[in-house]
């Protein structure tokens, strides 16, 4: 059995308090991941599904789905499941962006393949649907909820599909495949990060922020929140993390991430805030 | 603009007036389909989304969800965006299926590609998740429809996911990478044929008896109808095709998938029995 990878790496936030409130949340989606792919029989689909899954590196999108919810007044555990759905759908990208295409003249960053190509892809088209599946097994005829859960659906779908990731995926596949700078400006980056990590991030605060019944403009808030954190992420850490300018650029979406929170009281937005705060100390 | 493929290649069911049955379903679920994925910008995704969704030969399973859905008391229309879902997902499979990977020594049946393989991967990875959307928008809270479209996503979900389509393609995949016959003989031919075409087929029958309003009897029992008819065409016209002992097997399979529907009226089953007949008379 192929050694689990350094499980699910999560991204330390240096905020001190706000720290373990994100581990303990990380922890939460993690435990609620390995129960949800257990490793059984067939083994040849289980193993490499557990392990795509928790070998991806942590996105802090499930995380601000499962703080988002708590801050519109819901519980941790009605986010749990939105929360690894964002995961996996994250985890089913990044195991696709790293196949061994003919037409990738410049492959990514080398990443460590634990399995064949052909396992990865079809293990990236089984994750996706799975992620799903948990969500709407999440519906609670004693709560009501499934109008809540179909609403995340759409949520999610769109973020992941083609004008979320995959755009993104894409515009950035043009980009690492042209020779000249020309094509992949500032504009390109921003772009871009906003199609990746950003709407990955505000479709979690918007997923969380629903699900824990918080008002339309809450949702609104919540998910322009998360479209800054999630695209300064790109910008420092992703696709941009060469580039100049970043910091200057990224301090701006600081600025306007914090003013999305104001309709919330301080005191309890002070965790959330925190990841806007990490993102950028962790440049 | 790339030439619009053969549109739709219905399989020509070459049974007299049930033909014209699925025909109209068949034009009614590409007109469907060609509605939600509108050639529009970015047109660098929609116009291969189109593509790809149109370029992938018919699958029965789509039509059998609108017939199951008639059978059971439902109107066709209830049934067409779960239809087009399955195809959907279909097409994602199939265009998955045939991407040029470095670790398959030995490329399936040539296709036309009409993309590079990054598009074909990006673009079965937007179609897939874009099925489940719309078949969520399909929700209408006037006709109470929400926990019948929950159900579905879960059919489907577990239909194309590591333990249905993908677990076929897996097995699929070995035998084509397997140099001697042993590993490909007429069990494994059943057990791929069951997980490929035979899961999306009974997935297909299932959904549209749940969302025609069939009681559970008619939807276990068109699912078992729609599990023999897609295993039957594996095993004619797909990983079967030139084994022997084929035919033998999937006459004794039409029989059990008749017996299937001996709970309905003679009268109202005669179009969907024709679709077994069909499937055996174009082997």
């Amino acid at each position: 059995r192929p050694s689990s990878p350094a499980s699910f790496r999560p991204v330390t936030v240096a905020m001190g308090q706000s720290q373990s409130y994100w581990a303990s949340i990380d922890a939460k989606i993690e435990d609620h991941l390995k129960k949800s792919i257990p490793i059984r029989p067939p083994l040849e689909v289980f193993e490499p599904m557990q392990y795509l899954t928790l070998a991806a590196p942590r996105t802090a999108a499930s995380a601000l789905c499962v703080a988002a919810c708590e801050l519109v007044g819901g519980h941790r555990d009605d986010a749990l499941a939105a929360a690894s759905a964002v995961h996996l759908m994250h985890a089913a990208a990044f195991a696709h962006e790293h196949l061994p295409l003919t037409d990738r003249a410049r492959p990514k960053p080398v990443v460590h393949h634990q399995y064949s190509p052909n396992i990865e892809l079809l293990t990236g088209d089984g994750i996706l649907p799975f992620g799903l599946e948990l969500l709407v097994k999440s519906v609670d005829p004693a709560r009501y909820n499934s109008d809540r859960v179909l609403r995340v659906i759409v949520e999610i779908t769109r973020a992941v599909g083609s004008q979320g990731t995959v755009d993104g995926q894409y515009r950035e596949f043009l980009c690492t495949q042209s020779n000249g700078d020309e094509l992949c400006d500032a504009g390109w980056v921003e772009y871009t990060c906003e199609k990746k990590e950003g709407g990955l991030h505000a479709c979690g605060a918007a997923c969380g922020a629903i699900l824990g019944g918080g008002n339309e403009e809450e949702i609104e808030r919540l998910r322009k929140y998360g479209l800054y954190v999630g695209t300064i992420q790109g910008m420092l850490h992703g696709v941009g993390r060469n580039k100049e300018g970043m910091k200057e650029a990224a301090d701006k979406l600081r600025a306007l991430a914090l003013k999305e929170l104001d309709i919330f009281s301080s005191r309890k937005t002070e965790p959330i805030a925190s990841l806007v705060q990490a993102t950028l100390v962790n440049a």
